[in-house]
C-alpha cells in the first residue's frame, strides 16, 4: 500500500489523556480511533493486525476440527432469563424495542450454542461437538480505561465443546490448551496457565491464559522454575514462597493481562434449556460443556504493550500489517527505485511512504512509530551505489545493503 | 470437508410456519438457523456462502481505491442527537448502560465516519476519500418476515465518500454504480438502478439497485428494452405507459429486493458536525458525502430466492460453499474411490458426503437440496468402469463419465 493512499495520518502526541501505553501508540500510528471509552474505530492499518491475528486464531481452530458459526449478537431476553443471566450478569447489555420487546447483546453465547448444537445432537452418537465463532461482544464495563485490552465492544474467538463424559472434556481441554500455548507464541506472547475461579460462569474452576505486563489488570504468583501460575485471589501460596510444584524456584509476583480462558462449565447449560441426548443404555444424559476464549482486540493491545520502544510499534512479524516499510527520501530519482522495491516485494507486502514534501526526519519516526519489522531506506547516497539499505525494526538482524538488483535478498536476509 | 464432520444436518421439511423461500431453503439445508424473527445464525456452509460475496465486494471496494476501516456497533448518544436521528429515526436501536449513558446501535454509520475522516482532512489537497466497512448492524424493525432479506441484525458493506464538489460526487458515482453492476452481475443477479427518494437520511434522490424477485418488498416499473426502472412510490409513470427513456418499450409492474443504495448526502454531516475543509481561496467548506451500501446478508438471501427449483438451492458457483459434493453411495470399495477423488479436487474446494448407513437417495436429495455446482456420483457400478458420474446441479453442462486416473477432468469440464 502507498502512504498517500492511506487517509489517517501520525501524531506526535495525544491531545487528551490517554492512559494506556497501547491506546497511545496505536492512536498515535493510526492504527485505531477511540470514538468512546472502550469503543474504537480499527483504521486500515489497524484492521489488517487484526485480521492477521483473527487467521491466526481461525487457523488452529480448524487444524482442531472446530466448526466455524456465527451467532447473532442480539439476544431475545428468554434465553437469558432461562440461565438466569438476565438478572445476574451485571455487564449483560440490554434493548428495549420500540415495541417493548427485550434483548441482550451477546457477552458470551452459552444461551445460543447450546440449544443450537444440542437440538441436532439427540444421540451420543453425534458427541463430541465443538464450534466455534469469531464476533464483536459486547459488556457494559463501569470502567474501560486499558485501551483495546477493554472494550465495552471487544472482538472475540469463543469456542464451545459438548461431551459425553467429564473425562472427553478433560481430554479435549488439553488439546486447547496445548494449541492456546502455540498460538500465542505464534503471536509472539508468552502465555502463562492459571488455574481460578470461574465467575459467573460456573461453579467449577476456570483456567486462563495469561501474559506477564504491567498494563495488565490482573496479578498472578509465578514460578520462575517451571510453568506453575496462580491467580492472587485464589492463591494459597504467597510471594517468596517455594514452588509448590517443582520445589526449586521461588514465586514471584507480577501484573498479567488475560488473553485467554476456558470455563468448565459442567452440565449447567444443558440443563437450564433441559436439552441432553441418550446415551448408549438408552438413558437421558446432559452434555458437559467447555467454553474457550480467546480475546482477539485484547491480544492486539497487549502485544502492543509488550512491544514497543521509546520511538513507537515494533510489531512481531506474525502479526504486522505490512512486512516491509519503504522509507523514501525526498528526491525524484528515488521514487523510481522504491518503486522498483515496491513492485519486487509486492504491493500487498509493503507500506510505502511515497508522499511529496515530507522531511527525512519525519519518515524515519514514522517507520519507528508504526513499526513494520523491515525497514527499507531508498536514498540517493546508497543509490550512487545502486543499492538501499535494509533495517530491521526490532533489532533482529545488523542492517545490511541490497543491491537493486537482488532485491530477493532483502527477502531472504531480513528472515534469518 | 467431509460431512461426517459437521454438526448440522438436513430438513425435509421445517415444522413451523416459515414465509420466505430463502429461509426456508437455507434453514431446511442447514445453512442458517433462526434465533428470532430476523435474526440468524449462520452455520458452517452459510457462513462460507457469507464470506464468498463479503470477498467479492470486498474486492470491488480495494480496486476502486476505498480503504477498508471497521466502525464500531456502539455508538454514544450524542452524536446520534447531532444529527438529529436520536429522535427521527425510528428503526435506531437503543441502550441504556446501568449508570445510565446512552447508547444507539448502528444502522448506518455518517456519525461515525464524518467525524473520522474529516478530522484528517483539514485541507482540499486531502479530498476525495473514500472509507469501508463490512460490518454487522441493528434495525429495530416492525416486521421481520422475509429471512435473512430483512433482519434486524444483518451484514452490510457500506461506503463513504467525500468531495469538494458535486461534480466530483457525480463522477464517483458513476464508478461506484458500474462496480456495483459488476459485482452484482459476478454474484449471479441482474440489478437495475432506480432513483428513489433519499428516505430519513437525505433531501436529496437516492439510487437504488433492485433485483427482481416475487420475495421482494418494493415494487418497480421497468423497461423491458432498456434500463429504465422507477420505484413506484416516486413514479410518474405506470404500468402500459411507453417507457419515458427509450420509447420503445412498454413498462411492466415487478416486485424486487433492494441490494444496494446509494444516498447523496449533500452537506449535511459535514454541517451538522461542523467539519469541513480549507479551500483553495483559504476559505471554510463543507464536504458533498456520498454513501453506498450492498446488503451481503440480504444478497445472500436474493441468492438463495433466485437460484433454486423444487428439489433445493443451486448455488452460483461464485458464492457456492463448495464447488464439488462427492455424493459417495454406500459401499466400502467405493469410499476409497471417493476419498481419491476428494485429494485429486482439494478439501477446501469438496463437500464429501463420507456418512455410512445413509442410504442412496437421501444422499441425493441431500446434495440437490444444498445446491453445490457440481455433484460426483461414486457408485460401485461406474467404478466397475474406473469412472465416476459427474452431474451438474443447474444443468449447465450434460452429465459425463471422468475415469479415475484423469479427475483433472472434473476441473475442466465443468466449467465450460
Amino acid at each position: 500500500m502507498k502512504r498517500t493512499e492511506l487517509f489517517t495520518r501520525t501524531e506526535k502526541s495525544i491531545g487528551r489523556d490517554i492512559v494506556s501505553k497501547n491506546a497511545e501508540l496505536l492512536t498515535r500510528a493510526g492504527y485505531v480511533d477511540q470514538l468512546m471509552a472502550g469503543v474504537y474505530t480499527y483504521m486500515p492499518l489497524g484492521l489488517r493486525v487484526l485480521r492477521n491475528i483473527e487467521n491466526i486464531v481461525r487457523r488452529h481452530m480448524n487444524e482442531l476440527g472446530s466448526s466455524e458459526v456465527l451467532m447473532p449478537a442480539l439476544h431475545p431476553k428468554a434465553i437469558w432469563e432461562t440461565t438466569g443471566g438476565w438478572d445476574n450478569i451485571d455487564v449483560l447489555f440490554k434493548i428495549k424495542s420500540r415495541t417493548n420487546n427485550e434483548y441482550a447483546l451477546g457477552q458470551s453465547e452459552e444461551e445460543v450454542v447450546t440449544p443450537l448444537v444440542m437440538n441436532r445432537a439427540p444421540s451420543y452418537k453425534h458427541l463430541p461437538v465443538s464450534v466455534y465463532q469469531i464476533h464483536w461482544k459486547y459488556r457494559d464495563e463501569l470502567r474501560a480505561k486499558s485501551g483495546i485490552m477493554r472494550g465495552r465492544e471487544f472482538f472475540m474467538k469463543d469456542m464451545y465443546s459438548f461431551h459425553t463424559s467429564q473425562e472427553d472434556f478433560d481430554r479435549y481441554y488439553q488439546l486447547v490448551k496445548n494449541d492456546y500455548l502455540n498460538i500465542f507464541a505464534e503471536l509472539g506472547l508468552t502465555a502463562k496457565v492459571t488455574e481460578a475461579s470461574g465467575g459467573s460462569f460456573s461453579e467449577k474452576v476456570s483456567y486462563e491464559f495469561e501474559v506477564l505486563t504491567d498494563a495488565g489488570e490482573d496479578v498472578v504468583y509465578y514460578c520462575e522454575a517451571c510453568d506453575f501460575c496462580v491467580e492472587d485471589e485464589i492463591a494459597k501460596v504467597k510471594p517468596g514462597d517455594d514452588c509448590p510444584r517443582c520445589g526449586k524456584g521461588v514465586l514471584k509476583e507480577a501484573k498479567s493481562a488475560e488473553v485467554g480462558n476456558v470455563f468448565d462449565l459442567g452440565q449447567k447449560y444443558g440443563k437450564d434449556f433441559d436439552l441432553g441426548y441418550i446415551d448408549e443404555h438408552g438413558k437421558k444424559q446432559f452434555p458437559i460443556m467447555g467454553c474457550y476464549g480467546i480475546g482477539i482486540s485484547r491480544v492486539m493491545g497487549v502485544i502492543a504493550e509488550k512491544y514497543h520502544d521509546e520511538k513507537g510499534l515494533v510489531w512481531p512479524e506474525s502479526v504486522a500489517p505490512y512486512r516491509y516499510h519503504i522509507v523514501m527520501l525526498p528526491d525524484e530519482q528515488n521514487r523510481a527505485a522504491a518503486q522498483k522495491v515496491y513492485d519486487a516485494l509486492g504491493a500487498d507486502n509493503c507500506l510505502w511512504d511515497d508522499r511529496d514534501e515530507v522531511s527525512a526526519g519525519e519518515r524515519f519516526a514514522d517507520a519507528d512509530l508504526m513499526g513494520c519489522p523491515v525497514q527499507i531506506v531508498v536514498s540517493r547516497k546508497t543509490l550512487e551505489e545502486g543499492s538501499v539499505e535494509v533495517v530491521s525494526r526490532s533489532g533482529k538482524f545488523d542492517k545490511f545493503m541490497c543491491k537493486l538488483d537482488e532485491l530477493n535478498m532483502i527477502v531472504e536476509r531480513s528472515q534469518s
